[in-house]
């Protein structure tokens, strides 16, 4: 068990590797201000398998912010070193945007042994995973993540996507980096809204598994968003750590790790209704307060665990965003329903039996519950807690 | 070693199973006039992991020819069937068709427990191959292959793909079919020229590594492609054998399988360069003849080994296609060192050096050779045996 409380030092500037061991496996390189270190690692990561020419993928917001002195770094040491920029946010994540990116590498001479970079939030990450497993049946990525939620939580899954005219992330493929670089400096940028929206699924590790993490994350968590470079650091450390933690586990994260998918069901259905108006965490938080009022309707919690769930969301993070007008308890019912009826599957529910605990089913985490009583479930908290 | 001379009897609606313990494993389902079996064979296929829906992809010359009654049998035991025609050919394999299939295929409903089935040559295997890839991350399909080249040859190879604007098969991945259905009363449709080329690989299955196909080849192939139901199904099934036999040695098709591309460095360029007017068998044969031109030029062959490509092409399949007039050695070398670089590696030649053994150079089987050589052969070819 991984102790939350030890306190360690990051001091700006120096690296840390982390080896998951997860399957497939690649290091994250880790820590504060590492710009440094970047060109010798890249460097030894492809000693033995030489890299002709690398290609920097980002967008031009990112670019502008902190990308342009860390991209002629890379240039200086791989001269062949090109550049594009792809659209800001989701709408990158189009086969349009696909289709012309793989045509302009191929076009600049991308080849087997040429290398892309990732550099910047989800999006970016999702659409470069996806291309690099594409061209030609799979050339080699980096990921480096400039966000919370995607350095602490989306370069651990190896998920890459673009997203269809029916669903978000319907066409993709798995396809590990090469490594990760995880340089919290740029999520210092982050405005308020978007850091705390990352840490939503590290409460939500904590909750189904982890609860040495709680009292860290009641400690740690700033309102403000105003972290001190080591404060920040260890926040993030511990993040990945908290899903680490889970995944080893169940390396597939097929089936002990299907509890990743707490408040999921709910967080989909509300994200895709928002229009993307709530950010992945925001929705997140709306899907775990209506997943732990399950739980208790069903009698697996009591109202104390519950509440634990509002004090850390509403509280200690102070995540308060507003559901849009439009939403109510019957679009979430019938958006989850056909959502899982077109993937084929029942609706079923990660639960809690306990802080730090789910419940199991028959085999499995994923349980089958009543429509009537989920229904019921929506109508209270929609009435009564949806915006504390 | 398998033996090419026993005589298997293959009655009308008799159907083989083949397992080639390949990585990844399928089974091929074979034999001639087979139809009747299909339904049984997929149901056991799907009995541990039941499906809901099924979509059936062709082309509407083929679901003409001999699509329509098959499809009324497969909706009969699965109502949930549905068709989806796509374009003919080459013209299939593009982005936008992906999109505009991956988009249907969930607005109509599709799951991570649907099945595709591909009905058709390789262009629907390869699209319907990829879709099924990408589609949640990958669901289930079935190749139907409606060609000798394709049952023979490309099936084997799980390599799925859409061309790029700069060259063929640029963007895909690999994905294994559940299974495979080789019913050769549908290559008895098919003009005598694709049929011919259709047996261009088997040739080359035998001069690079099965030289007893090669006798038996003789024998077996009709200059007119008017074969008895047994002689088409005995000849495919061997077909089938002599790849079988090369990628065994090798599953991973990486090391000893690298020999399949005999003669393909130049091939790819003439076919490329023919702008799909030769069929990729067409180029493969011209290939060849260069690839053991080289040989000989580098005396690793004897010109009787040389003459014995011709006169397997020219006299036995009788294959004898023209050039594109504005082909010449300039644009075939030029067209194979620019590839060869965009991709990122040397042009290295697979070359023989013996009737049923290639040439083995530094470790494996790809050779350098000097540039004004290849050029030397390229115009000798080109000036005395292009066009025979």
């Amino acid at each position: 068990m991984f102790d939350y409380n030890q306190i360690i030092e990051f001091d700006p500037g120096t690296l840390i590797r982390m080896d998951l061991d997860l399957e497939p496996s690649f290091p994250i390189f880790f820590g504060y201000d590492i710009e440094d270190h970047f060109i010798d690692t890249l460097k030894q990561a492809v000693s033995h398998n030489s890299v002709d020419r690398v290609f920097f993928l980002t967008d031009a917001f990112i670019f502008d912010l902190f990308g342009g002195h860390f991209y002629e770094k890379i240039k200086q040491a791989f001269t062949t070193t090109d550049i594009y920029l792809l659209p800001r946010g989701e709408s990158c994540k189009t086969f349009e945007v696909l289709q012309t990116l793989c045509d302009h590498l191929v076009g600049k001479g991308v080849s087997k042994r040429s290398l892309l970079i990732a550099f910047g939030g989800g999006s970016v990450g999702n659409i470069t995973g996806l291309a690099a497993g594409l061209i030609f049946r799979g050339i080699r990525f980096i990921e480096i993540p400039t966000t919370i939620t995607h350095q602490t939580d989306g370069v651990l899954s190896n998920k890459q996507a673009v997203n269809g005219k029916h669903g978000k992330n319907n066409f993709g493929l798995y396809h590990a980096p090469l490594l990760a670089w995880a340089d919290t400096r740029y999520t210092e940028h982050e405005p308020l809204r978007f850091k705390k929206s990352g840490i939503i699924e590290g409460i939500k590790n904590g909750l189904i598994d982890q609860q040495a993490f709680l009292p860290f994350l009641e400690r740690a968590i700033r309102q403000n968003g105003d972290y001190t470079p080591q404060q920040l650091t260890d926040l993030c450390f511990k993040l990945i750590r908290s899903k680490f933690e889970i995944l080893k586990k169940d390396p597939t994260e097929k089936h002990y790790g299907i509890i990743l998918e707490y408040g999921h069901t709910f967080a989909h259905a509300i994200e895709w209704l928002s229009k993307d108006t709530l950010t992945h965490g925001e929705s997140v938080s709306f899907g775990m307060k209506i997943a732990a009022e399950l739980s208790c309707k069903l009698v697996y919690i009591n109202d104390k665990a519950v509440n634990l769930h509002y004090h850390l969301i509403d509280d200690v993070l102070q995540l308060r965003p507003r559901l849009p007008e439009h939403l109510n308890p019957e679009t979430v019912f019938d958006t989850m329903y056909a959502d899982n009826k077109r993937i084929g599957r029942d609706v079923r529910y990660v639960l809690l039996k306990n802080i730090g605990q789910c419940k199991k089913g028959d085999g499995d985490y994923l349980l089958h519950v009543d429509k009537a009583i989920v229904k019921g479930v929506l109508e209270n908290f929609f009435t009564n807690f949806a915006n504390p």
